[in-house]
């Protein structure tokens, strides 16, 4: 089975073809910008572009969308993050949070699979986190600087990126390739 | 000739009749909903979506977006106001610019043509205004209570719908409509 991944992000790419290989699923880079709905729900977002490409590419294509939900802030800025993270940057969601015991938050990927003319299906993965008190500088996004993940006390700046990647839960690749394993 | 206006929004409507009749143009609700993309800006959000809905329709149709934008920020939220609005409300603004000197917005409304299979064009009212140092209780939408238009002390959210209505441009109906005069 061959999968073309609509995405310009190679550690995805990479991360994808590792996982897939395995399932005996051929993974193949595709460069084509699909449009991405307005929603702060990455599902939603995920499954449009999705069916969007695989109806013009003509073939099965997967597609993910990611984004931080911040609890305190109903979810803010969910599927928007990069806006967010363009215009009012760290800074913005400290001052957001100003005050605030409750920092919960998460980062959410939605990798979502689509065939020509069929409803796509995904699947979810969740890191949990917290949002720091201050912006941390170091490596990384904006967003880095103030994520500290579960069962850890540094931000994502403060760390190398292979420590990073080990904090992200990655699980829909597994359970996408799972339920593509049982049903094609 | 014949406008298929794709909105929801009777007030939209009842503005555009007024104003495209006395150019001989006749403006038809239509309540399709066409996807709006990601973007902050109102005119990329417009011209997709009513050249998507003219290609669907196959009928010359207007589509309108609005969004407040706030110099100080970036122009956050922009196009993408609804989400905020759901999300970090009008506090969330008020936070976001605590101590910050330049309370300089706008709300810019885009009106886009589009017939099928042509490139879409667009024209743009802006209503200038500042934010409030806090929030103004009162009637309407979140966003009304804290912009305070230009040339009034006073937020929409202490005005009547009347008093709202006169505030804002508009001229962005008229400058289509002398254009589709001109050109068909």
């Amino acid at each position: 089975m061959k999968l073309y991944y609509v995405t310009g992000n190679e550690l995805k790419i990479k991360l994808a073809k590792k996982i897939f290989s395995k399932y005996g699923i051929e993974v193949i880079q595709n460069d084509m910008d699909p449009p991405e709905i307005q929603s702060l729900d990455c599902k939603k977002v995920a499954d449009f572009s999705s069916s969007y490409a695989a109806n013009i590419l003509n073939e099965r294509v997967l597609k993910n969308d990611s984004g931080l939900f911040i609890d305190a802030l109903n979810g803010f800025p969910g599927a928007l993050s990069k806006f967010a993270e363009d215009t009012i940057k760290s800074e913005g969601y400290i001052k957001l949070l100003k005050g605030e015991k409750n920092r919960n938050c998460h980062w959410e990927e939605v990798l979502s699979f689509a065939e020509p003319n069929s409803p796509p299906i995904s699947f979810t993965s969740i890191t949990k986190g917290k949002i720091a008190e201050e912006v941390h500088e170091g490596r990384g996004y904006d967003f880095d600087k103030i994520f500290i993940p579960e069962n850890d006390t540094r931000t994502f700046s403060e760390m190398t990126e292979e420590e990073q990647i080990n904090c992200f839960n990655t699980n829909a690749y597994e359970k996408l390739a799972e339920y593509l394993k049982k049903n094609y």
